[in-house]
């Protein structure tokens, strides 16, 4: 690479308008892309460092308002509008067809059961045997290394550590509870810390892993289907089979059948969720609300319950084990996120769990609403009317 | 829900300044949220139908610009300037390092092995038997089918249909190709009536649904890790040892050993990545790119393969089985979208895989970088230097 | 290890009662242990090889008789005695309750899908380019890939190769039909045959091993779920409520919802199986009939489907997608193993199928009978009654 | 079913040759099978009570003998020959030349990490709230759980309860130490005491099935790969360059490169086992040694490791984290079985540690055979030479 490919960095203050048009210029002249609509943004500047490097200019991702929903949460109660970033059409109406359904029938019941975000080093021994030892002077150890880590953070508690032995090596997972932060940072920081101090104090010499990718940060995997990264939250409701029949023109017995199917073809596929698709909801409502955007892979994982009641209506539940979400730090105090925020009452501390149940509460509209669509057949005709057909 | 808690639409015309001006008034109004930074954009929303309802605004998501990586592919060329939307500080960064790697290293060999898009129906019988049977009946018939699939479409190709038998229900998942546009409604849209070709012509009686989730769209499957759904892309390098030490200060052997820590950390975890983050960099780049936000949840699933070399070089290896990529339709002629699309000269037809192998090269870059940064120590010290310590 | 150590053999004839002898006397004296029972057998040592080397005896594993079941097949037609080699007290017990609902119901229905075995090589290539196009190559010269293979077999035939690509290796996976032999030999004789004549003739230079782990021979696999090794069986019933409630006091709605609950648990858990025990019946009656003992783990795979019918009634079904069986070869001919194949008619030849049908009957038959013992309280207490409580 | 198709059974003592005959002859008149051979046995019928019902006879299984292996265990020190019941040629030489390397390399290591049995019931509520609610009450009371599920046994402790809320079910796993027996029934019947408890004393009106599938009893399952069902227990070796090269005309280096590529195949099949075959080595001795036959899907489960050393040596280990062993109880009592676990010096209390050491050391010396002989090409040769060409 010629040095004049290079892309041009101010070393003293970095995140400029000045220097976004400076590489704007600099693109379009290496690759004749006009940054037009890019360079048009009316956020300040000052407020990017941390968010991002090599400025150039913004996404204009177009945001539709969803809603209301009506919740009957422990930390969100009442109506809710949803603020969706999305390109993809049809999603947020049906995304606001679902919530209708949702308040015909009295509202979703959202339950918050735990949260806990990990960082997972790896300690590598001469044998096995090692390792397994190392494991049981950690336990006892607890204490000393909780209050190593913690020295790090005032917010970040470490709570649990999980062990896995596997050939020489040990691999922990530290679990923290985070406040209303996502955390990811806060807990490498402090489970560093911690390593450094059980490296000078483990009676057996070890080497370590910050991570040995049983975190699993920025993947779905199926331990975190089984020990929450994020929030583990709950949304239910039980559909009345009139409002079903009226709204979506489906009954509820066929909507328990089509779940059924759709549980079992994504059991066959080694699915990370059963339902029809959490993943659209919360990337949208990520993107609006300046999560990080690459935990959806990590959120969207879980699984849609349902019974057919007695009297004809249908309890339906999702279970979300993952779900990060952050109402602090990251990107939700960039302008637009902020606001995004701030229609849903979610802005700063406090607001996490809150933030959580809304999530939860708009997985379930999307996969009541898509359900319904597929059996009534409106699916692909709603695509072709609102959608782009690609 | 009382009447006035319904958002404002427009039956005529929707997608107008007005009419997001109306959500806004009325957000706040019901939320007390200013939407001031939402409001502001320099796209017209003439652009919008197709890709979002009930729009009231933007989400002013940064974008920085990564690069350039050096690009040894079958349609990708040469150096390329890649653009990242995001709200985490160091994520560019990281990547740009892992470029310059690549670069030094005499750039990265790109692979697209093939690519597909799938829709799976369910088709119900009375027994197992009928659907066995109805199976073979299918593969007897497939011309027809094919040939009733793409009336509905000039671009998209029916290649092949894959079956399953569960219980009584026999699960097909149509595989077309789809041109350059990811093509999941072009899909949906043949095998809908491709399936009531079906229903209308089977010898055996049968009731179906679109979707038996064996797609498995908008979310992570085993099935799609085997069964490619979008493009299944392969990015390879030999980092040379001198330049792993020289710019990462880390050793090949090293970085050989901490992939093989992470390979096992993911395998015990189950996870659908097992290197380091796939995912930020396919968020970052779909996001800038008009991708359907929620596909980094299929897409970044794959697996990180390494060698170290007699003369102490390391190949190392990204395989993205199931990277869905579009270069036409959806959000992707959006203003900003298509300018950073352009960047690339990844623009329209004829670029679907041109636009896979950057993406792909993205992600051994931001593996090898991450990788290297865990080792090296700089992981946490970075993020406390670029990032907010969430 | 010292010379004396070493176990007797006599390279001529190894498989005599003579050697058997010396090699128990040979272990009690190296470890005191007394082989009287081991020792004590009524089959002749010369049907021994092939079947085992440095025989010392046999193991005396009780053989308990369940059934009859009726099973309405397209193999097996009328009633069924099962022999169960098991020593866990309440199995055959179990099992048999479970197989009187059946006959009370009028029988169990059973379908064959397909069967296949698989050998899966591994092509390793410069580059991942190589070996997609070697994907290529060996599709168009499928033919006489499949000449080559069946060179060595008058039974297997090569019917599809699936391929998968990761990094620079191309997986194969040749999927043969063998007839009534289980077929694992079978078909490593022919891809053995068949990859030397790939490597002879491929036009890009190659390396292979045997099996890359595709297969996957002797261990459970999410693949073999999907693409069956072995038979794909599927067994249904219709279970009558009064049946229900009369034979096992449970209700056809507490056993489905009981379903439900353990299917989520499996999912969960991440299982092979997600119905109460497979392995259990599997094993039993593939130890009586002289299966590869080994099999179990990829037999026992599944899914137990269920949907409560309109009249109360409960319609059930397992799926095993990979149900390995063989009545023809391999330890099928040992003397007491082919006489309890012959309880069930399932001797040689033609006989497969058969055989596969009684084994998902069986296994249906257990899954009722511990379902609803669960159900009604009797499962420790049975165990209490007629098993050890370990 | 008509009457006279009933099994013959002896209401007062139905465990005696002459009902095993009475039997035997009702089923030759019913299918015509002669059960010459199943009828001779050794061992008095009276022993079997609790391991069989309905007893015909016996399977004679052939017993090979493998080794010596070289084990420097905690439990299990010096040299141990090998009973091993199976149908399957070659078998017992393949594992015979493994443990030769073994030896050659101056023996295996073996660590027993952890060992776990678990119950795990499924608690219903109304709704996820009530549901996470009880998990805090079953939390705080612990210690009065474990008092009750105690009550049942002596050898049985509770030592940590994990939970899982999805939807409105709490799913409780009930971990268990449980001596030198497998302990399935043992755990059943505390846990059954301890949620009576529980159902008694919840400040929450509950129902509960006894299990809900997340124990995973008799189906492998991810859960237990991460949290040992039976013992997690690691064999390690470090492989000669020189002793490989003589004994198995294999390089280290190719040894290890076939290991890291038959681990990719078996990640991208979502296998269950990442090497050749724990199955056959598990399933052959725990026949051989009363163990519980189906236990063999949990327990094949595992993690083949190695690591290239600089001298060209190979550390190799497999890791086994599900390995469910009884020394006590069930068929270990039985006559042959019995003989069998003598000659490992495995009989009763306090051995079962040893004997998963043993177990461990098995299968290691097989896939180091194996994974030599696909390599080598003997593999085909060897069973064409050995084994019956099924």
């Amino acid at each position: 690479m010629s040095d004049d490919m290079r892309i041009p960095r101010n070393a003293e203050n970095d995140h400029t308008d000045e220097m976004a048009k400076i590489r704007r210029d600099f693109i379009k002249e290496k690759t004749g892309a006009e940054l037009e609509h890019t360079g048009q943004y009316s956020i300040d500047t000052a407020v990017l460092p941390g968010n991002v490097e090599n400025f150039i200019g913004i996404v204009q991702m177009p945001v539709g308002i969803a809603g209301p929903v009506h919740i009957d949460g422990e930390h969100a109660n009442g109506h809710f509008y949803v603020p969706m970033a999305t390109t993809e059409g049809t999603l947020v109406a049906s995304y606001s067809r679902g919530m209708r359904v949702i308040n015909e029938c009295g509202g979703v019941k959202t339950t918050v059961v735990e949260g806990w975000m990990q960082r997972a080093p790896a300690f590598i021994f001469d044998n096995a045997r090692q390792a397994r030892d190392f494991g049981i002077w950690v336990t006892e150890n607890f204490d000393k290394i909780k209050a190593a880590a913690e020295t790090t953070t005032s917010v970040g508690k470490l709570e649990h550590i999980q062990q896995w032995s596997v050939s020489k090596t040990k691999y922990l997972r530290f679990n923290y509870t985070t406040g209303d932060a996502a955390g990811q940072n806060m807990v490498g920081k402090a489970t560093l810390i911690a390593c450094e101090w059980i490296k000078a104090n483990s009676p057996i010499p070890c080497f370590y892993m910050l991570s040995g990718n049983m975190d699993t940060d920025k993947k779905h995997s199926h331990l975190n289907m089984l020990h929450s990264r994020g929030k583990r939250v709950i949304a239910e409701i039980v559909l009345k089979k009139e409002v079903l029949a009226s709204v979506m023109k489906v009954d509820t017995k066929m909507l328990a059948g089509a779940t059924t199917l759709a549980n079992t073809g994504a059991h066959m596929a080694g699915a990370a969720y059963n339902g029809p698709h959490s993943a659209n909801g919360i990337a949208s409502v990520y993107i609006a609300t300046g999560q990080d955007e690459a935990n959806v892979v990590e959120s969207h994982a879980g699984m849609l319950s349902h019974q057919l009641l007695d009297n004809g209506d249908l309890y339906m539940s999702v279970t979300l084990p993952s779900l990060i979400v952050a109402t602090f730090g990251g990107g939700t105090g960039l302008p637009t996120q902020k606001e995004c925020l701030e229609i849903m009452g979610c802005v700063g501390k406090g607001k996490a769990n809150k933030f959580a149940e809304i999530v939860a509460a708009t997985v379930l509209a999307g996969d009541i609403s898509l359900g319904c669509a597929v059996i009534a057949g409106h699916w692909v005709a709603s695509h072709d009317k609102m959608g782009r057909n690609r």
